[in-house]
């Protein structure tokens, strides 16, 4: 028995990756050794890290001046690793703050030698929005701009791409990476933690353009520098082997549902769909500004606050879990990364009406 | 078909866990979902971290002013890591130096504002010795003395814990932990990546004294902060959970097999039965001094050098896989960890009798 799992990371991966996973667990390949028994050097590995590589590049559209690294520590590790990359002791970076997570990609930067200049900060609305595309400036001088496409705990969702000029455009994709198209040649430098569209959590991939990697300030980890990693196929040290495998399972499954226009077409319906349905209830109501609002993190709130565990749990029974708010802001969410159904949205919509009607 | 899988790490699992995580793969205690797809602070996850955590005290008699961390980025990180945690800007450090995995915990802590006193240094001997346990002073000043107690590259091994005085003895234990039964209160900080004795690739636990954490520097990025680390019970960010989970199984599978007292037992056992068979044997010959030799990790060397590749391939399709040895030494090399079945062992003796007598 499966559920409809509305974790936001980890999260739902789909069914048929897991499936294969599990069936060669034990002997992959016919080698009799499971893929986490073998050596990270050997010919079999190596092949199924190049061709995760290869299918990655593939979906993406990553041009050929790219690097992809698969890195472990997380987004959060890539909070220190990318200003010690991209930027020199003393250096100014800008910032766009929407949400919990650029502000910890600015405490951790504010922790090195460097100025972090918040260009945008959306204070103001309790980050229940995105700035307007031309809200801010992007000092010419900045060694990078950051943003956070996506905010997984507020559900707020960036809908263009800022424009930084010649400035290095630096982006945590953890929670929308392979969710539907995107122009990777507008990036200096995408992250992203796998455990939500990609894989397992423990790997994070790193998508950076040729002539930002090379410049790490010294003293900066092996394992954490991006031309020490480039130069050794991310095999410095033993890569994540398990998370990297899967996220091949998971890369082949995307491109069997047709790639990253159909996962973009079948996201937006999901998110048009779940948003439908609490904007036309009485009981429910979603914070975001319309323009902002995310299509993987749609947090709501019940008419009756007091009976927002008795939503989760009964829903847990329902088969639709993981529904409760970030402990930091309480309420519901229900996350729905790419392998999340339409039909287990609709199952969530369905409950929502009846629960509501049961308890207005 | 399963084979004896002697690949130096990643490494041969014990099977019965395999067989756990194959057989809950996609239904994890009944969940509906895969331990990959819940949320890293939900109930039951955080539940079985505790319990791994619990299994690991309880087999290794972790005293309880010690911190368990379950950390990500490999030992390699950690080469970095704990300079910048246990010892202050400027600090001397002591080092042995006994193969390739010591010189590169020395290369690291080097680019760090760091002096690296190497107190001891096997060159003399192609790194085929460990120091004798009087032959080397510590500086009662140093942050810290480093080694490495096994060398899978050269397969040395030291046979005592070296004496530190008040000086904190860190070990990065990456191929030795659980291979028998240790005392935890002689370290100050022992280290080791998962993909040996432990699980898969991603996962590296660090056990600290409680008096070595809170010291680290400003600007170390928190998941590699003991503190930060300690504080979050290893959850500042998403960890490696399949990994947690998976060490949970075969710590499960240690203490089902006796515990440490009886996995050092066996791994005496086997490692004196394959040192038996290259000793008496006019064809093979390991180069470590007797009393350093590995438990863990067996190069051995061929009369006719130029047969080494059919021995690999050869052995490969008799089931006894990943025998080549370390591509900077070449020649063979057995990985026998705790997961290897002293069958495995006599498996390959025999391959290697009937090798030498077809070869000789």
């Amino acid at each position: 028995m499966r559920v409809y799992n509305f974790s936001a990371g980890p999260a739902m991966l789909p069914l048929a990756a897991l499936e294969q996973a599990r069936a060669e667990l034990t002997d992959w390949q016919g080698s009799g050794m499971s893929v986490m028994e073998v050596s990270h050097r050997g010919k079999a590995f190596v092949a199924c890290a190049a061709e995760t590589e290869a299918l990655l590049r593939e979906l993406l559209g990553v041009p050929s001046n790219y690097k992809v690294l698969f890195l472990q520590g997380g987004a959060t590790t890539q909070f220190s690793a990318i200003p010690w990359n991209l930027s020199a002791a003393g250096a100014s970076i800008n910032v766009l703050h929407t949400g919990q997570w650029s502000a910890k990609a600015i405490k951790a930067a504010r922790q090195q030698d460097l100025t972090v200049d918040v260009i945008a900060d959306e204070a103001a609305t309790g980050y229940s929005t995105t700035p307007a595309a031309d809200g801010f400036r992007v000092d010419p001088t900045a060694a990078y701009l950051h943003y956070t496409p996506n905010e997984t705990i507020g559900g707020v969702e960036f809908g263009y791409v800022p424009e930084s000029g010649d400035v290095p455009l630096v982006a945590d994709m953890s929670s929308t990476i392979l969710s539907r198209p995107i122009d990777v040649s507008k990036f200096g430098l995408i992250y992203a933690g796998a455990q939500k569209n990609m894989g397992p959590s423990g790997l994070c991939v790193v998508i950076v353009r040729d002539d930002l990697v090379g410049r790490a300030r010294p003293g900066t980890p092996g394992p954490l520098d991006y031309a020490a990693m480039a130069e050794s196929d991310s095999m410095l040290n033993t890569p994540p082997t398990f998370g990297v495998y899967l996220l091949g399972l998971i890369l082949a499954w995307v491109k069997e549902s047709g790639g990253l226009t159909a996962m973009g077409e079948r996201n937006r319906a999901k998110a048009e769909l779940l948003y439908r349905a609490i904007d036309t209830s009485e009981y429910y109501r979603n914070p975001v500004a319309l323009d902002s609002r995310s299509w993987m993190n749609v947090p709501f709130i019940g008419a009756r606050p007091e009976l927002d565990k008795t939503f989760v749990s009964e829903a847990a029974e329902a088969g639709l879990t993981n529904l409760a708010g970030h402990r930091s802001v309480g309420g519901m969410r229900a996350s729905i990364y790419n392998a999340m159904p339409i039909e287990g949205v609709q199952a969530l919509i369905d409950f929502m009406t009846d629960f509501a009607r049961r308890n207005a």
